[in-house]
């Protein structure tokens, strides 16, 4: 199969250089066009990067000349790894000139025509694209992922959703790749904690009902659980780790919650999508598990790592301990699964200008 | 005022170190006796301890010989910071033989006739010394604190005991130190987080139930809120970190319940106690704080820090974070709190053999 | 005695904060003014400071309105811990209109007619401030503090000046402080080692040799021995671990020069100033010290701490590691010592505009 | 090709996890035998393992039952991973019984008839085998790896052996995995540097002189340069980074040394071993490299990265710094390399017993 060309916008940041890394050597796609600030424009890649992942780009992306965001990529497909504040101008843009945007932005999320999606999870509100576009008028779409404390997170509670979920108390314990570069200075979190992330706990509440809503009529009918978040920053360079306890409005029993997490699996898994973990959720059973530095790659950086699985304070609620990596499944590897089950399931053909 | 002699048990080890630190010139106390395992007894205190924290003891202490765990100490006032395993038998001897046993260890902490205090909260479980004094037939007694996790929280949530608290949520994010040494492998926790402290979280719910039990007849009858605890272990030297949810069986407003933390004072200030902080509970307003590294020596340690207090799940819930210095409120600063206590009220004295 | 009212410019800065807080209950000095960037001017201290040490400035300071750095202060003695990008100007601005400055900043540090100034290494240097008054026409003068790798290096390098030093290699592990704030990002040092910090090495050897350079007809003639500079930023709070090699052109004896570094004193302790440590070296005997953690604080922070002392190479060679607080011997408590030197001798009464 | 079985003595401990994780489909050798001590013995290997590395053992030998180490191996090719106090003995009864032992211990290191081999540097070293054999009537022998830290420096020496090296100044701030498991304790090492390591300057300083030395006459005459070593423990989970300095008795230009080090191959290059990295020595230009976690997979972990070059302290000197990953190059890897070069040379069949 011929790959696919994409562009990537924003090619620079900490998530840009996920896709890339990611996308190298990836049976579908071909990274061909980057996109960056004015800073970068004009630059061969590999001169203006500041590269903070392990490994490096292929020598093709390394000589790639950035171009500014002002300008229109010409592939359909279009990766954003832009910053918040201009996003959504750039996004819409694109999407006006009949683009397929994938964006990790919040700039957009939270519109109530945009669909925000886990693969696993809400592909049905992919449905929400037409009246994007109506409303709109634009030739192509936007499609965005959630916040990288959400996406691990909600991977645990869609197998739940049908069974009462009532109540969600998470606590994160964030790592410091998820505010970017320069991002935290080392001299706030050398031997420390920061019990607050700006926004966090309110995107993840937020989210999550989003997510794990109802599509009905061309919009999404929030879920009824209620979510209450403590966000903290820890020193650890990878992975967010999240305490979870869940109330339902029935008894659930332990053993059934753990084969109902563990035996989960969806449309990416069915589709066998190259970016697709085999287990979504792996349970483990060990009693000082998932560690953050431990489980971060399991299943290629795409599984919620689950343990300690346990009732909860009483006999409607369970506990556990989650670990997802936040650069990879809550970010880039969220991203490319989106685009593959887009281009497998032929729905980015029929979204993009025709 | 001459001051009392006291003997530290268990002196070596960190509780220990801290014990002999907070009592370099006390003014109440005077370290006057050592003891510690049969590798130690014998040696000058400066050539048989592995001193891990600040400063240095006195020279009298330094220079101190070490006497083995199965003498008997002169004085009547005996602090033990003994491992779990062998402080029974030990802390059992010494009270049988009339001395005022006060105790870091759990190893008896939770037999019904024994109290485990907070002097802030429950001084009148000492009631129970009567009771154990007969029971036993010992000369002396034993007074125990709670687990360093325990205190810094429980201090939050006797301010609110009478108004209906119904459920506790508690996710602690505990320092390296909590673990004594050698404790936690650096090849363990480097940049990554334990999902796990064995015992820790049945403690926390025990012992919090117990402490804010109430005192009738001779016996303690457990507080009737539920408890659930997830805790942690993280890259932190001193000080832990606790994300609290309350829920009350009533409306709980966050301005009151502000202002109810915030003006808690107890008996130990009322007594102008030396270890006494001001004020137990400090809340801050900074949306960032508090922080461990910031906040461990927050009324010289013997404060729980307040912040980010908030509205919970739902209008019958508050939430905030809080952070306890767990060696000094935790440990060694709350055995000296208990000691003043007993010796300002006359307790001391009537408790000791006649 | 009443005390002298001082002035602090470059006060929200992590080295202006330590000012402050060793200023703090000063026997001699009181702060009186602060100094900052527009962006703080017209505020008051705690409305416009990220205090990022311990403790907190007094009432007085906090509520001190910080005024801009074109202004004049109204005290004679003036701290300067500004950039160095600012420094120069605003530095010589204040010496023109009388003031005796003491500066942290590297900007003027290297001209010759400024002193670059250890109290315990090189008072007699001060005799430029006449050259310099007279040079540049200025009623005040300005006297400069070494970088803080160099202070504590150079108290070890002293007392072997006039025994045949040829040869100096050193290797820092420079704590994350040194920086200032935001200083280095999390990302980048979390789990890793920066072997390059900007400027460092040569800092080191340039100003070493300054500083035990010889006063001569109004100049300093540099030291003639050779230095070599390794510098490494390391994932540590506060505190410059350095290992030392010191080559002589003679044999030099390790219980020598033990003896030479233990016993060396100077003017600071004969005139007994309150910065001043007991002992501006101390050298430790046990294997594995000094540790940056468990001994920054030796003399109040302001002695540097030498341990592992060893034959080097040959037998005209020593080794040994030193450890040094980087932002109070470093910094801020140099410029306090320099100050209390001036005070106590009567020169800065000499030195500021009659 | 059929894979040749070999077994793995100590294969519970850090470096016996990751001979099996480098062992894990390798091209020439399979994992067969396990052997550990007598807490482990009898156990399959999934259930005695405290694996602390990424990934996780084959099916195979996740399975496979460990013996005791007082038992002799099928196989003629043997890592040895012990702890050097039962080392010796092990080793030479293994060696007597005609196995091919590959030792990673250092208790046999500084035999004279024992040759401590850098595949790259000192192959020619094996011809002491002779006369080991002879010397103690063993039907096999045994060879041996250096300390890790040592290794990675004389990757960096070898290339320059021949044109006068005089004197090697090392720094090396090493990881936390060189000391095992559980090794350095958090409470030690957190926001710290430990600046000794036991017994490591020594072992460099010998080691070193001992690969570059010359072989003649049945034994090696160990190189003529002078070395000194300081050794410091740092807050890094893997990949040791080193200082270094070098003198020579001529002058010594940095293009030149940059080419020397950059071009430098051998043998295990030119045989295409499969793990010898393309190139032994990586020479990084950025000012800020190499760094640890960033440059420690250099060449799968075989490479030394060299960064920083630069003149040293006069013109016949050069300085650089090094990375060099520690439980790699600097231990498994290093015995890989070696029995791989065994195999593929034809020298395995000829040194086991025929």
């Amino acid at each position: 199969m011929r790959k696919l060309g994409v562009a990537v916008i924003g090619a620079t940041g900490t998530v840009g250089q996920r896709i890339i890394q990611l996308l190298n050597n990836h049976p579908y796609f071909e990274v061909t066009e980057l996109f960056a600030s004015s800073r970068s424009a004009g630059k061969p890649y590999n001169q203006t990067v500041n590269w903070l992942i392990g490994g490096e780009p292929s020598q093709s992306v390394n000589d790639m000349i950035v171009r500014g965001v002002d300008q229109t990529p010409d592939s359909s497909l279009v990766f954003s790894a832009l910053p918040s504040e201009i996003a959504a101008e750039v996004e819409l843009r694109n999407a006006l000139r009949g683009k397929v945007v994938i964006s990790k932005s919040s700039a957009l999320r939270y519109e109530p025509d945009v669909p925000l999606i886990v693969p696993e999870v809400n592909t049905n509100h992919l449905r929400l694209l037409n009246k994007q576009k109506a409303n709109r008028k634009m030739k192509g779409c936007i499609i965005t992922d959630p916040n990288c404390t959400t996406t691990g997170l909600v991977l645990t509670l869609a197998p739940f959703i049908d069974i009462g979920l009532k109540e969600v108390f998470v606590n994160t314990m964030q790592a410091l790749s998820g505010a970017g570069f320069p991002g935290v200075a080392s001299l706030s979190i050398q031997d420390n904690i920061i019990p607050y992330i700006p926004g966090e706990e309110e995107k993840i509440r937020i989210e999550s009902k989003k997510i794990l809503g109802r599509y009905a009529r061309n919009s999404i009918i929030e879920a009824s659980f209620s979510v209450f978040a403590f966000c903290s920053r820890v020193p650890v360079l990878d992975c967010h780790t999240e305490s979870v306890h869940l109330r339902f409005d029935c008894q659930i029993d332990v053993h059934e919650a753990e084969s109902i997490l563990s035996n989960f699996t969806s449309e990416p898994q069915r589709l066998k999508l190259h970016s697709a973990p085999e287990k979504p959720v792996i349970v483990m059973k060990q009693s000082d598990r998932p560690q953050p530095r431990l489980d971060k790659d399991n299943g290629k950086g795409m599984s919620t790592t689950v343990g300690r699985l346990r009732q909860g304070i009483d006999d409607n609620s369970i506990a556990y301990t989650l670990c997802s990596h936040n650069t990879i499944r809550g970010a880039a590897g969220s991203s490319i699964l989106d685009a593959e089950f887009l281009l497998k399931t032929g729905l980015l053909s029929k979204l993009a200008e025709q």
